[in-house]
């Protein structure tokens, strides 16, 4: 049993390997790769998926996880094993599943394709030019559909792609959520619109990308992500890739007229990278799929209690608010720390996801997600897109996008392939708020120590319960054996009324 | 035949592909990887040098040379074939006869402790601290010995070193070349240091890093190098390296108190850039065998030729040394054109050989060549190296390192095992003095078109004489078919001749 479980996982983090020298590729090719690589690199990322997807899908591993007991209906294997051991032989079975009902054509194609469609919305969405990505888009929802109808057959295609983000998701099951989740933040909304908006004209203040650059390095330092395990560049849009163990690193794009973007998405990518760097299995499941994130939806959780339950309040910037002046020089002249928190929590539906304060933020998944089940379904054709996109911006948030770049061209997700992606956004902030409960439950002293300058506690609260288990438990398994519950949205509405009724004052 | 042609060509490319992806690590390695992430990309570089090795000694590969009537005595194959088919299977033979003939765990091993050595030299450099490095050295050197007795069991372990880098030379066929190049360099240097010596303290002055990094933009746009496919970046050690057919990276290094340092390693990266973006066989061997260098002192003749002929000469500096004074601030207030050129010809023995001028620079590899040898034969251990250094520092140049960082340390090339590299850059100089001998010839009216501001005539004449055809003619082939002679050390000798008595009025 030993013996096979060890070459189990000998054959599995060759396939690690491989994945992250995919990251440093896709990594050198968002960030400084020379603009006519473009063609060769699209190949060597398929030759490496061609190989990746061998070492997976290699038939040896088939029979290992069967020797070990893993069945696709018992994936977790021999009930004899460590609790740990059948963690890690559940996601195994899980990764294996999905690859060999893949034909290593389709992920060569895929990869291709991707690489390909990346650069084209890159380019269409500097010219806001959406005609010039449309074929790229619906060669991603063809080969999408394709996947899904390999990955399980009969079911419907959309819920195949959410549950390889969200394992155990449907549409249906989403759409329920996000229903409740709508009609309590509509009724904040109304709350909060009914009382005078707060001032956030100061944070269009210039601030150069130098002075914004070394904001974000201070962050970094000061949420402890070690510089030796990662780094931090600029890209059009912010993401956290893992190139290795100990290897992740963030991005960030500065606008000068909008420095908390930065900010933001610095904090939010950190939370990302900590997540990454604190998954930490027993030596044995080293860069293994255990040492994977539990879900997407997990990942976010993290991303975002950090960005929005620390990064937001009030008790992180009284202790730090005196160096972000510093740093921001005449921007920020004459602004208190609290006219600070209050206008980095305004309340006002725009464009930009990325941007969006966090009551309209999941308004802004529920269109998306509305969207991606129509094109999945057929029921919308990608040249449609655009009016569809404006239509329901329109009708959810009342603005309408003045061009696609702030449109439909203004996320990564789709020219990635990653359909399906967008809801686990909404489900994070939900685990977050549930997960931030709990915390204050177990650390009541938490929030006076955030208010003395220490955030390290948040970090060994969410390294012990979070992120050392990696993929060891499924999202709703965890969010359960921490908090003792299943997933409720009620603690992010409280949260969020908690917050709010001390920003608008109601 | 045709159906086996490309065959052999689609094998050929994935083992490039491969190979690119390697230089994507190794740049990363070098430019942005965080500290800590060392040891796993150790792991992926060997991963892919595993990989990549698979697809070189693939038994087809040998099958379908054997078709195509390559063997190890006829490389070239079929005689029916056109010449380019003959010089794609004379590379393709050379290239799997030098693969199959060493084991696959040699390969991997070499890849693993390469990558170890070339942090741990870094690190050692950095702190003046040979022991460090000492244990890694060993390592190469048996390593490399293993290597050699494997492709040329029987042979003297460092000339089948040589041959990798240039074919068909030997350790004794350098030596004599090298006898008298140092015999001729001496009588010139003697020549030299009986005139009084050139000022170029004013070369000394402080130019900002940022200064230094808009000078080498601007001359890398200056001769040519397409922004489309590269980039300039900062590294310890300034280096060439191809990530892909349109993917041809250079770094350099900015020290503030010797700017021209940065300048000279720009323009002679370039040049190595410039070759290796200018091979272009035909379609069907593009990204193959053949769109390789045609050996390692070819390329350095085109660095070379760039910096020194060209980046060195008073034809170049006229038209463009005004703009240089504006991007150099104050430095070179009150400098004329005649009196830089006098400076950076300056010829004075130093320590560092990348630092050194034309005369002394062939004493420098000299150097090399001769503790390398010994090294390699055995008769000197590595714990000698830097005692052994430092005395052969003071017999040929008079002047002794006051550490090993100055002396022993100082290039990369031995940690990367790259034993037997060294000579391949004097008879760059050789090559170099020739073909520019040959250029003037075929266009006399080329140094005043440098003259007067234009250098495209010379890039046009490398294009189409020395890079286009790639690795399609051995270097020996090249200069005979390109000068209509064999290499002849009179050609750069009379060149330094002709410069130096002009510098120094003899």
């Amino acid at each position: 049993m030993r013996t096979e479980l060890e070459r189990l996982v000998a054959l599995d983090r060759e396939q690690v390997l491989v994945a992250h020298i995919q990251a440093v590729l896709g990594w050198d090719q968002e960030t400084y790769m020379p603009p006519k690589a473009i063609e060769e690199r699209a190949e060597q990322l398929a030759l490496l998926e061609g190989i990746s997807h061998e070492k997976l899908v290699n038939s040896e591993i088939g029979r290992l996880l069967e020797a070990l007991g893993s069945t696709t209906e018992r994936p977790q294997g021999d009930p004899s094993l460590a609790p740990e051991e059948r963690a890690y032989l559940r996601a195994m079975r899980r990764a294996y599943d999905q690859a060999t009902r893949l034909p290593a054509e389709l992920v060569t194609e895929l990869a291709r394709a991707t690489s390909l469609s990346q650069a084209a919305w890159a380019e269409a969405r500097e010219k806001n030019d959406f005609s010039a990505f449309a074929p790229h888009l619906e060669k991603m929802l063809e080969l999408n559909k394709r996947k899904a109808a390999y990955l399980g057959p009969g079911k419907k295609p959309y819920d195949v792609l959410l549950d390889l983000y969200e394992p155990g998701s449907t549409e249906e099951s989403i759409a329920a959520v996000f229903a409740s989740l709508r009609r309590d933040l509509v009724a904040l909304l109304a709350k909060i619109t009914a009382r005078p908006q707060v001032d956030d004209s100061f944070l269009l203040r210039k601030v150069e990308a130098e002075r914004q650059a070394k904001m974000s390095e201070w962050l970094m330092h000061l949420l402890a992500y070690d510089e030796g395990r990662g780094r931090l560049d600029t890209t059009a849009h912010p993401f956290t890739t893992t190139l290795g163990t100990d290897d992740v690193r963030i991005t960030t794009r500065y606008l000068e007229h909008l420095f908390t973007s930065s900010v933001f998405s610095t904090i939010h990518e950190t939370g990302h990278a900590l997540y990454e760097l604190g998954i930490a299995p027993s030596p044995e499941f080293r860069r293994t799929k255990l040492s994977e994130a539990s879900s997407m939806a997990i990942h976010e959780s993290q991303s975002r209690l950090w960005e929005n339950t620390i990064g937001r309040s009030l008790s992180f910037w009284k202790p730090n608010f005196a160096k972000l002046k510093t740093l921001a020089g005449p921007a920020l002249d004459g602004v208190s720390v609290d006219a600070f928190v209050r206008a980095i929590n305004k309340v006002e539906p725009s464009l930009i996801r990325t941007e969006a304060d966090e009551v309209t933020y999941g308004i802004h998944v529920i269109l998306r997600f509305e969207l991606e089940a129509e094109l999945m379904a057929g029921r919308l054709a990608v040249k449609d897109l655009p009016a569809a996109w404006n239509a329901k911006a329109k009708e959810l948030l009342g603005i309408e996008p003045p061009n696609d770049t702030k449109g439909c061209l203004q996320d990564i997700h789709w020219s990635m392939g990653a359909i399906g992606y967008f809801p686990s956004y909404a489900l994070g902030n939900l685990y977050a708020a549930q997960f931030w409960a709990k915390m204050r439950k177990d650390k009541p002293e938490i929030e006076a120590q955030i208010e003395a300058g220490d955030v390290a506690p948040v970090l060994s609260w969410l390294r012990e319960n979070i992120h050392k288990p990696g993929a060891a438990y499924l999202p709703g398994e965890l969010v359960e054996r921490v908090t003792g519950e299943k997933l409720d949205a009620r603690y992010f509405i409280e949260y969020l009324t908690d917050k709010y009724s001390k920003v608008y004052g109601f």
